[in-house]
């Protein structure tokens, strides 16, 4: 172990009562961006907290939007420069009849802090902070320049966060981002994600008659219902095949980087298959191998309905065949998709198979973020977490989902990478009651982040 | 014109104001099965006034049940027998604020008597009393067994009428039905229905995970309601074919009669998309006959969605998959299916085409009726209208929509046809504000009855 790493330990567990103490007093800020709570007070303790951690900060306001804080630690001799992002909004408490305790009233309990935000995003939150102030104190200095950029609207679906980035462009500018709003794996694990896809929705309406007509005259009047199902139907096959002309015509398969990553990945198909419930997977893939299986999971557009609401939707029945129908559809992109393009396949496609009477709306589009994992800063966070919890992450090529990363980069020329520094999603109870996040996992956070800030200088 | 029929005029044209006075002692009576309101008065109204006609009567009960009405006038020489089938309870009246007269207080307005139930059914079934009273005191007798079976429940589905028939079969039996529920054609002609479809329902529901699952697992989850298009693509495909196997093996087209009476049906397929605003006629026959319509009208099996359920409901989006989806059909057969055998065939194919979890829920099915053209009762009716109203029927070789008309020969051996009394569909306001019939229509439809009553038994 590096004298440095060791350094680290010691400040840290010898300063845990107090770290504990400022995310209690961060935690007691009842700051619910839904409901408008505390949003103003939480923003002002943050930026003073920010300071005391011998950060310059900035408080940003745009119009109708909750404030961001800006803050930065700039170094003259530094060539890199790491952006960080957290968020200081929380979820609403309810049902507070489920809380253990107070979900303001921050507890210890067999080794866990209680209270909303424990993990989301909070703990994670300071963790990067109080890493900055740990660092400074152990070694003096700091070798890379650091910007932070904490917003209070993620749980809200951070509906200004880029507008935020294009305001403030020059001020965020930096070689990569840190996302510090996830947890470590549930094998106790580190966990790394070097990416996301990327996101559209649409809502599909077909329509028929001009009214609903007794069925009795089925033969006759179209139903919309059927010109529904007929038209789903050719856009992806039972073979859960997208049957959009070109739609994959860019996707690409992992590389061997990718590959040996997810080698290293835990995933048992069937204890999944047995969360979920699942009886007969999908695709016939049961026999694959588990990185088949992650594959499968990381680098596959989808084409996923959410709803589908056509005619008579109660209980008994209805002769009549709907006028109308509808599905709400999300598609997500892979890189090298482009989102752009593959909306515009969609509609030219749907023109092609559906002459009549069709209404197809599509959402924004969220690109596919993807940094690869020879990058510097991936190298840094996997050696820097490996030193510090003693174990090697879970470095996951991109997370399943999606989200705003490749914003960062867009905007930023910063790629984006989500160091997980909370409570492993299984036990994290994030967005529910007894929300929590273990002592040690936030202490490890803090020792985390201040090694990767230093290595990252130091490479 | 016969000297029957010019009595006939004389007789009821001399009566009018008497017969649209017990008219309208019958609308002000309130009945609405519905509501359980003045059915028992209603029922005791009709009971004396059928006693007036001289009509022997019977006041049915079955539990739970309103009471029906059984009435009968025997002749010992007679060798027929017709059954009269109607109805003595309405739809409520609401919206109130949108009739122009009190429902329950009819009046006439531009040769029109305004109020509940004037044609959905009072004005029907009176005629078919007034017209026995009319013939009996016109040629002092009735050359046939006449009996009358009135029930109090049509407007809520008619849950006991099988139940009644089965109960009274012995005392309901005869040679034919006719049901007097329908109006006269548009056009003015008379009209006819010699049988009508064959109904069940059912609900399909395809099970995926055993709860909703966010949409970036989309790879490994089923998602039931792309299982349910799937499923549904392989019913019927986007050319209106049903797919169950052997489904339309005993589907007949339609013989020469039926062929000749579709003739002479007034049906303008440019005439009737306007009316439901299609613009894309299905199954691509704008350019077909209007007999080709009328035969894909009425002799096509249907499988008709009348409803789809599946996942998010609400507005914007919702990034899930959803864990069950579910498909409200109506399946509508056609003479010579067994429509029991067509469900034991959709499910035998169901269960061939989706092994994965799914439930299919069948409701009670209604077997198709028809009667022949050929049949003596129909070749009266059309006679006796045809002479009454000085126009042909409009005789339809069955109904686009379904029924209890089977019941009537497969429980009393008295198979059921269809002479409409009352006002024209399109103008009728049937279950709708200002419901009302011609007096014209009214008195029209006591000769008509009268003088089928007199024919039946002559031939």
């Amino acid at each position: 172990m590096s004298t440095l790493v060791n350094k680290l330990h010691l400040f840290v567990n010898a300063h845990s009562q107090e770290f504990i103490e400022s995310l209690f007093s961060f935690l007691r800020i009842k700051s619910i961006s839904a409901q408008n709570v505390g949003m103003e007070e939480c923003a002002v303790f943050l930026q003073e907290f920010m300071e005391k951690c011998g950060v310059e900060t900035r408080l940003l306001n745009l119009d109708g939007a909750f404030p961001a804080l800006y803050g930065e630690v700039l170094n003259p001799k530094a060539k890199k420069t790491i952006l960080i992002y957290g968020h200081y909004d929380v979820q609403p408490e309810d049902p507070l009849e489920l809380w253990d305790s107070d979900p303001f009233d921050p507890v210890i309990r067999e080794g866990k802090i209680f209270a909303r935000g424990a993990t989301d995003d909070k703990g994670n939150l300071m963790a990067t902070l109080l890493a900055l102030k740990t660092l400074l104190a152990v070694n003096c200095s700091l070798p890379i320049n650091l910007k932070f950029f904490f917003e209070g609207e993620e749980e809200i679906g951070s509906p200004n966060m880029k507008a935020y980035m294009e305001e403030y462009q020059e001020l965020l500018r930096a070689d990569y981002t840190i996302l510090c709003d996830r947890g470590i794996h549930e094998s106790g694990r580190p966990q790394i994600y070097l990416g996301n896809k990327g996101i559209t929705h649409a809502d599909i309406t077909i329509y028929g008659a001009k009214r609903d007509v007794h069925s009795g005259q089925a033969p006759l009047i179209p139903n919309a219902a059927w010109e529904l199902i007929w038209l789903l139907n050719k856009l992806k096959d039972d073979r859960d095949h997208i049957l959009v002309d070109e739609y994959e015509n860019e996707v690409i398969q992992p590389g061997k980087e990718d590959l040996e990553l997810m080698e290293n990945i835990p995933f048992d198909r069937e204890e999944y298959a047995e969360i979920y419930g699942i009886t007969n997977v999908i695709n016939g893939n049961s026999h694959k191998t588990h990185v088949d299986s992650l594959v499968q999971l990381l680098y596959s557009p989808t084409m996923t309905i959410n709803g589908l609401i056509s005619g008579y939707q109660g209980s008994g029945n209805k002769t009549v065949i709907p006028n109308r129908a509808t599905a709400k559809l999300d598609f997500r992109f892979v890189k090298n998709m482009d989102p752009a393009q593959s909306v515009e396949r969609v509609k030219s496609y749907l023109s092609k198979i559906y002459p009549g009477k069709i209404d197809v709306e599509f959402g924004d589009v969220r690109n596919p973020s993807k940094v690869s994992p020879n990058a510097d800063i991936v190298k840094t966070a996997i050696a820097a977490t490996t030193e510090i919890y003693g174990s090697e992450p879970v470095v996951w090529p991109l997370l399943d989902g999606s989200g705003p990363m490749s914003l960062f980069e867009e905007l930023l020329g910063a790629p984006a990478i989500i160091i997980g520094l909370g409570a492993p999603f299984a036990y994290a109870n994030t967005h529910a009651p007894n929300e929590n996040i273990g002592v040690e996992d936030y202490l490890n956070g803090i020792k985390a982040m201040a090694y990767i800030y230093y290595l990252y200088g130091e490479e």
